[in-house]
């Protein structure tokens, strides 16, 4: 397969986060005030680095900012990163604990400087042994859920943002022409994966965004495909790759199915289908548009195929820092997505012991209509090998 | 540097958990009556994994399973996961949910079942939106932090993780002795990093077990070096390695520091109180000593050298399934230390802009004593280069 010219060798891209951390902050500073509570919680992951600009891991130790919907902010910081800490140009009011001494001591001294009545949380990040211990300092503070609006200020991203995204897409489908281009009948499906990786950190990526699947024929139609050792790829074997680089902190998740030696009948009518309702999402998409109409919209072409019974899941995920983030692409989610949105457009056909089809794109939504960030031949592709 | 002989090619590994779902359900059950609560539950992860046979992911939605002290367990699972928690095996009630129809019916439906009024959850695995979900089902249901005593059922390992954990380090050290083989004086710790992340896929790593140190002179200095593009290696650097494949679920974690051309007297008499500190961590653990003990005896060794201002961390922490897991060895925790645990001893010393040394094993504690799983040499080693 030859590779598309337009993916050159990524030149280094300088990720910088041009506001001053004390303007980012003040964004979770409106989230409070938004969500009617005295302060945000932000704990290690995406959005922490999002908010701080540098990447901290948290393990067994609590490690918090909290910034109130007034005044200034205060961080609990293990001791272990106070050196590491320094250098993120933070204002506020530092609390740290060293692991002998235990951090309830470091707790309790953070919520009396705050004097705070309520706080959100990010319910899919915090875990419970931080909400512990907030509540033993506090037993009387009310922590709610703040997830959807805190991480919804990573929905509309910033330029910085979308280079970051365009870096590991291109880094990924670098990698994925690398790959097809080595397939042989014969190998097994984890050669293949093999491969993958490889070309992946080869061609740049910092890091695999999620274990890829690399999954053919009866596998394919498997959720969550493991590349199995044992089995040697076949002619006309569907091999269906979906997989993604992490680059700058950004995440891509790209599918791609393509059939060795020859495709039946019913394989390219399965094929085409999942390519209408592929093409029918990048149709549809723009600034305004919800993520039910998105979904309905491409979901329909599977269901008006003979093929309607092969459906198994909603068309798409919101992409960024995290490989599933807000929006999620399903009906029912009446949100309008504003110009800035990275979505996945994953239709995909499933006949369970037979095949799977998925065709992925990572779409950005502007006010015109939208971006294909992937840009990876998705026609029905036949690999002679 | 000459590849050591014992590390030949890893043959496949066959983890199987022989015993059967309900009898790995039961010691959770235990633990429930232990911790006197009615019930424990697990969220997909390294608990979960281990009691449940298989790997699941939870991402953004509730995924549980709970195990009452008496009785039959009972899940709450995504629609989505059906088919793949169908060929787990399990004997209780199952309560799916669906994306369009939100989860809170099936919490008020697996809380009504199970009629319990206190459970202990992994605080530092369970996420505060599936806490919230358990307390909006079930307002007055107690929810306790049992992550010691869950997370310690996975501080004895058995035969099967042993060799899965050997396995992930035999891979790591020969993709080290590989790396180290290649290393040449103008090459950037990126160039280096990137040989490394190579070989561990290429000698059959599953996943990096998390991201790796690879940092020279100053930056060896720092807790969480970034291995920088521009920084060219040069003659009489210290280069530090901190790495580890994962395989079959488990995760190595080993470093080496090596010098470059040469290494001067005080970079030497560093390093020696390193590996003294690290070799005395060898002798004295044996099943019965406490962690306490090992990270004082070891630390002593580095505070009764001229280095003692330049100590930063405790000993070393517990490994297995994750990197970092009970029990942590540092001052302070009494926990005596049964035959069957495994953890890193990683002494090191760092001075701030110049260098950092440190020299870490994985250790398995026996009856007799212990036996060191990482066997890389770590005698001081000049690379010519």
């Amino acid at each position: 397969m030859r590779r598309p010219d337009h993916l050159h060798k990524d030149r280094s891209v300088h990720i910088s986060l041009s506001r001053p951390l004390a303007d980012r902050l003040s964004e979770y500073a409106a989230v409070a005030a938004d969500l009617g509570v005295d302060a945000v919680a932000l704990v290690p992951g995406p959005n922490f680095t999002r908010a701080i600009g540098q990447s901290f891991m948290s393990h067994e130790r609590p490690f918090l900012v909290v910034i109130p919907s007034q005044g200034q902010p205060a961080a609990l910081v293990p001791n272990l990163e106070l050196g590491s800490w320094a250098q993120v140009g933070f204002d506020g009011a530092v609390f740290d604990w060293r692991d002998q001494d235990g951090y309830d001591t470091a707790f309790a001294a953070l919520l009396a400087h705050l004097n705070i009545t309520s706080l959100a949380a990010e319910g899919q990040v915090m875990r419970v042994f931080v909400h512990h211990a907030l509540k033993r300092a506090q037993p009387d503070l009310r922590i709610t859920d703040g997830e959807a609006a805190i991480s919804g200020l990573r929905m509309i991203k910033t330029p910085e943002d979308i280079a970051a995204l365009q870096a590991a897409i291109d880094i990924s489908e670098r990698a994925l022409a690398r790959t097809l281009d080595s397939v042989r009948l014969g190998q097994s499906e984890k050669d293949v994966e093999q491969a993958l990786i490889q070309a992946l950190f080869a061609e740049g990526a910092d890091d695999l965004a999620f274990p890829p699947i690399v999954a053919a024929a009866d596998n394919a139609a498997r959720p969550h495909a493991h590349a199995r050792a044992d089995y040697g790829l076949k002619a006309g074997d569907a091999l269906l790759i979906d997989f993604g680089a992490r680059k700058h902190g950004f995440a891509a998740d790209i599918t791609r199915t393509v059939f060795l030696d020859h495709a039946s009948d019913e394989a390219q009518a399965i094929y085409d289908t999942v390519l209408r309702a592929n093409l029918r999402g990048h149709e549809i998409a723009r600034a305004g548009v919800t993520a039910h109409a998105i979904d309905d919209a491409v979901t329909a072409v599977l269901e008006e195929s003979p093929f309607s019974e092969f459906i198994r899941t909603k068309t798409g995920h919101g992409l960024g820092r995290e490989v599933h983030e807000v929006p999620y692409i399903m009906r029912g989610n009446h949100q309008e997505l504003p110009a800035g949105t990275v979505f996945t457009n994953e239709p995909g056909l499933y006949i369970s012991g037979q095949l799977g089809v998925r065709i992925e794109d990572d779409i950005l939504i502007t006010d015109a209509g939208c971006t294909s960030l992937t840009r990876f031949a998705k026609e029905l592709t036949v690999l002679k090998c």
